[in-house]
């Protein structure tokens, strides 16, 4: 396969990339459905019967036959008599006839013979065991009928469904305590860089601390995977070829924040490219911060080198590395990105031909809320603490204008 | 305090409850920064140092001084000689002279004499230690100053700060492996019903499996609780009394799912107002669904009887749990709601002075994005399974037309 085209637009070189990728077939456990909000659905599930399993009341008020109410209103109302409750939890044996009510709770089974639920204050009590109805029922109504939610045979949920708390509801709903997941992705993490000490040593002047290890993994476990922290690797080939080569055969995907200078970077993409075929595929990105991004596959596991700059190293991330993930993930189900609509408080200047990231800080007025450009050079990683989301501007323009409606893509 | 006005809107319910909460001060705990994602900092941080804490280079070139390069071009270049190179992650004590240039990469530390680098592409190399300059260099031009990310004495980061993975960064980059944040609330859950069963349990003809325990459960850790399910309780002031009182006894916060008929919800606002004073605040709001929610107090602790009915539950847990949560997590930043915007695809009715939340399904066109809505009863799971988020009916509006541009809040 060839090297793609070099600088592309960030959105096609992610696209490109996933679809070399071969298909995944994640490792699968079985966990508590209670625990498994964030996980990804590995099984089909089909509805063992329908829901509700039996039609329900969904009013407090009184089973009828729904003709028996034809053209009731309260100058005019019609009389039913009472012959029974339905208890709560029970089955009820109960039958109804004709000129007869049942009281029935919310929730209730609905009696046989009733077709229709009359709502409490839609009624009068005469005297003991006859009531007014005021309000003519339709057929059916206030009933949740059998299988209304879900018939029987019916897909529940399909492989590849990410489970949110309603998921984790409908499982429960027909007793699955245990579900089927695709395991998490390990995604092996290396700093480069000759002036880079592990945080916790206190770097000698002209050294720095490693970031970027720290905000990928938490990231990264943030979107469904499981990081791995390999350290800092010093910028040679031999260093930083033994330390991926780890990496790449403990995880299913590797990243490695390059150190910053142009000699460093190249390194990494021949270490990237001594792991297997096809190897790097796209080498540097039309998008800034991130320029310096590669993506790279060899067999059949992506290994990612992102630029050395911390706010380089998110923006690039989340472009690129995070829909990586969902397809290691197994996740099938589209994916859309939410944003906080703004106005931009000011110009700010751009080139076209690529596409810009800008960190905006968010103020909310009492008529709108402002997006406010949190100016700063891509290595100032507090540029990103002060900031609330990025703005996208498109390639194809040459800045935006203040007043401008935008939206804010928040961390 | 009197009861509030019966039926007000959900968001003034939750503000006027929030101002009737006591201040908080949650317990703190010392934890790995690197695991802190998603905490809240309990801890002012002042920089101990400035960031960078020394000048470096942003770029790979020469560290020159800016006026040795004034009017450089490459049709009339400024021609300067190599006196040395900046190691990677070591203080230099090379000295920059007139008319000379200093090789420094990416990160390095800028000589002392030198106030610009010039690019290695805007150069070329005449013979071994001499060089041309291409293109003039303003002064400062491609360093990084020495706190021009942060001053020494700088506020970093303050108590109520929720934690992203920047802000991890921004700790490692001082060293902090350890910081201080709030403890996760706990939340007692309970669901009330006579006709409720715990999921693991077959019910029985007229039971249903509890479902509400478990999507408010996912949905509370989703959102920084830790919560505690306490089961299911029968529909009597006697034993539901017993069990609110265990539970709010042992949490920060209590959630009770009401049992659906009326009377089960007027024992859950009796059982709440023996725990203490000030009791039921508000008891219903103009809400839909989500209309017989309780928001109540006692011994400052949040009390909130939720709607039985798994979508009711779920809507008003979004828009009164999740603000009251937050005061208790301890977060002081302003909250923001992401939406995806979307076209409305086809009219829903809806009643004036009541605010309507309606699930949608989003399709992705290639023009535009679709919002369908997911009709469903409230007491129907599957309803949500079905739908990507929630779309807001205000509460001056009868209904929306198709066509109608929407936001919608994805679960």
């Amino acid at each position: 396969m060839p090297e793609f085209l070099k600088l592309i637009p960030p959105h096609k070189a992610v696209s490109d990339f996933l679809a070399a990728m071969p298909e995944i077939e994640p490792g699968i456990s079985s966990i508590k459905t209670q625990e498994a909000e964030g996980r990804v659905v590995a099984q089909l599930f089909h509805a063992p019967h329908p829901l509700p399993p039996f039609s329900r009341s969904s009013v407090d008020g009184y089973a009828v036959r729904a003709k028996d109410t034809f053209g009731a209103s309260s100058s005019l109302p019609a009389y039913l008599t009472i012959t029974g409750e339905v208890e709560m939890g029970k089955q009820t044996d109960l039958q109804l006839e004709q000129g007869q009510a049942i009281i029935v709770h919310t929730g209730g089974m609905i009696p046989s013979g009733a077709n229709a639920v009359v709502m409490l204050e839609d009624t009068q009590t005469i005297r003991e065991g006859e009531i007014e109805i005021h309000k003519a029922a339709a057929d059916g109504e206030n009933i949740l009928h059998k299988g209304e939610d879900v018939a029987e045979g019916e897909e529940l949920l399909n492989p590849g469904t990410v489970i949110r708390p309603q998921e984790i509801g409908g499982l429960m709903a027909y007793g699955y305590t245990q579900v089927k997941v695709y395991d998490n992705p390990t995604v092996g993490i290396l700093s480069s860089g000759d002036e880079v000490v592990p945080p916790e040593i206190e770097p000698s002047p002209g050294q720095v601390r490693d970031i970027n290890s720290y905000t990928l993994s938490a990231m990264l476990r943030q979107h469904g995977a499981e990081p791995r922290i390999y350290g800092v690797v010093p910028d040679s080939f031999s260093a930083l070829k033994k330390a991926v080569d780890q990496a790449f055969s403990e995880n299913d995907m590797t990243l490695i924040t390059a150190g910053s200078s142009v000699s460093a970077r190249d390194i990494t993409a021949d270490v990237i490219n001594t792991l297997g075929k096809p190897g790097v595929l796209i080498h540097g990105l039309a998008l800034r911060p991130g320029k310096p991004t590669i993506l790279a596959l060899a067999e059949g596991k992506p290994i990612i080198g992102l630029p050395g700059n911390p706010v380089s190293a998110i923006v690039s991330s989340g472009l690129c590395v995070l829909p990586i993930l969902r397809k290691l993930r197994g996740i099938k189900t589209e994916i859309y990105e939410p944003s906080v609509r703004a106005v931009l408080s000011q110009n700010v200047p751009s080139v076209s031909g690529r596409e810009d990231y800008l960190p905006v800080r968010l103020e909310t007025g009492s008529e709108r809320t402002t997006a406010v450009p949190v100016f700063g050079r891509s290595n100032l990683i507090y540029t990103l603490v002060r900031a609330d989301g990025l703005i996208r501007i498109p390639a194809a323009v040459t800045g935006l204008t203040g007043g401008t409606k935008v939206d804010v893509y928040l961390f």
